[in-house]
């Protein structure tokens, strides 16, 4: 397994990259590693771990992408870059997966540009992993596009059911629709027949039909499907919610003596908390509906979140998904009247509309 | 102020909505109570609450509306139900607010239908509070309306200002428009015009401009402005993660003897963290925009939560909301170009792709 990183991309520069492909090297000793960046910068680096010497490979490349450049720029301008050089690796088959920190954006510009949509999917999403009661649920698309027609959500489907089983390892995962009310009558109109068309697939899943956002947390069913509005909000929400309650329990245990011995025997307890509401050890967002795998790193990732995507970038690159996700798009029959040009209409207005997180 | 009660809504049943009555009696000595529901039902439970007596009068209503029941149905033949005589006193000026803990959807078709929508506003939003780390904020519209326009959010931004006015006293609300990032660029096309016409307008309000899910919580804003659809996602998530990390927390503690001590010392931090997440407190969700204040209770409130419901109608029932509302409207100019025809055409397919959840 190669894996081409992107060394230069996110907030905490490529030293915190360095030490978390050293971390993943320990982690999973046959895998290899392209760090795409400068050399001058890199080379010093790499030289601290010993570990990864011999599983690592620098290849320069000059320029970097920043955090605030717009995709369209990053396209025609990111040439010599080190985002562009990780992905290309991909695009060529010299590596398996290409993972990075950096611009979002500008990232899946790049990756849809250099490797191509999947055959028969409309758009790409981004998946992500969402912790629950039952263990793990995917959620998809968390900000790729932000107004989706049915057709897409039926591609999310399909992308997130392939994603399931690639890195939970079950044979028919559970497959939701994201809506407000569990009731037919309720919801928006693409939702409604986004359900319809699932209803009528062939696919190789359990279609479960309506989940609301309680549903997600609660793991009833393994992956959720949105539009990308939707799953960045609900995504963030989430975020948010688990902080304000991290607020509340720290400023509660705090104000008593009491509290805070309680909070002395119960260490333990609290770090458990703490390790489950760590975001990095969940990081990373998959790239969906390419002709490649690209996971996306937290910007702000330290060595430890780092290592963590790469260790999702592993699960991706030893599974069969894109293929999967060839052949389980055949199984969707959407009936003849609607395919053809609703499809087509659809499908130009949402590219219109897409926008990247 | 007289309170006009739906006796016999909602999940719990009228013994637990006579018992609130009388908690809320306790709280409020001013305040009267018109109980709506079937005498023989609820003769001998007032009887039970000495409290109530010579503030609360029974009004017969022999039929009650359904959790299930459509809201066109509700409309159609409702007229006998305690749901419509208690928005019915409102209509008829004989009570100031009107409370149900019984079907939503149902709710506001009647609402509709008897109080009618404020002169200028396009449809009308359900609001709550939302708990946040620098005390409440406001959050619409969490489920009356599927898909929005741009008309439809500027709506909501009116109505969250008076409403945010009203319950926090507070002179000129801060106004966010929740959205997947904070750049210009991003986002869907009727969050943007929302903002021009928000920036553009005269409101007595400081617009923020976009915030996004995690900014709720952190209490970045007084009124988080969204679409019925994405704001029930995000509060159905929010209350998804929460029950999550408590479920966590306390499987945590047990798991360890050290960690059952330290859930001992700490239990009255413990008790503050539950009181906080307790959605008893809060309960009650606002309908917006109707000529009259209806406050909806979740439908599984005790007795504890529908006197919280009647606290949050106390607060409405004595604000000038409604003519703010009116007053406000006027200071939000649209574009002579955009304002006729597009508000038109585009309210028209609102109402058709309106959904009450």
């Amino acid at each position: 397994m190669i894996l081409s990183i992107d060394a230069m991309g996110g907030d905490s520069g490529p030293a915190s990259i360095v030490a978390g492909t050293a971390i993943a090297r320990r982690r999973h000793p046959k895998a290899r590693f392209l760090l795409h960046g400068d050399e001058a910068v890199l080379k010093p680096l790499l030289a601290r771990h010993r570990t990864l010497a011999g599983h690592a490979e620098i290849r320069h490349a000059p320029a970097v992408i920043g955090m605030a450049e717009k995709p369209s720029q990053a396209v025609r301008r990111g040439r010599n870059s080190s985002m562009w050089h990780a992905i290309d690796a991909v695009a060529r088959r010299e590596a398996d997966v290409a993972v990075s920190a950096g611009n979002t954006g500008a990232l899946m510009a790049i990756a849809m540009f250099r490797m191509g949509i999947i055959e028969g999917i409309s758009r790409p999403a981004i998946a992500v992993q969402w912790p629950t009661m039952r263990g793990q649920s995917v959620v998809l698309d968390v900000g790729a596009n932000a107004g989706c027609d049915e057709h897409q959500l039926v591609d999310f489907a399909v992308m997130g059911e392939a994603f399931a089983r690639a890195i939970f390892g079950i044979d028919r995962p559970t497959v939701g629709l994201l809506n407000i009310g569990e009731e037919e009558v309720k919801g928006i109109e693409s939702v409604k027949r986004a359900a319809q068309i699932l209803r009528a697939s062939k696919l190789p899943i359990e279609f479960h039909g309506f989940v609301e956002g309680d549903d997600i947390g609660a793991g009833v069913v393994d992956v959720v499907v949105t539009d990308g509005f939707t799953g960045n909000v609900a995504l963030k929400t989430a975020e948010g919610t688990a902080k304000l309650i991290v607020h509340w329990l720290r400023s509660a245990l705090r104000r008593s003596f009491f509290g805070r011995v309680g909070a002395m025997f119960a260490s333990g307890a609290f770090r458990v908390l703490r390790r489950k509401l760590d975001p990095r050890t969940l990081n990373g967002g998959v790239f969906l509906g390419l002709n490649g795998v690209v996971v996306k790193s937290h910007g702000g990732a330290d060595a430890l979140g780092f290592a963590s995507a790469i260790d999702l970038a592993i699960d991706m690159g030893g599974s069969d998904m894109i293929a999967r996700i060839l052949k389980d798009r055949e199984g969707v029959s959407t009936e003849p009247d609607q395919a053809g040009p609703v499809a087509e209409n659809s499908n130009g207005a949402a590219s219109e509309k897409a926008v990247i997180s």
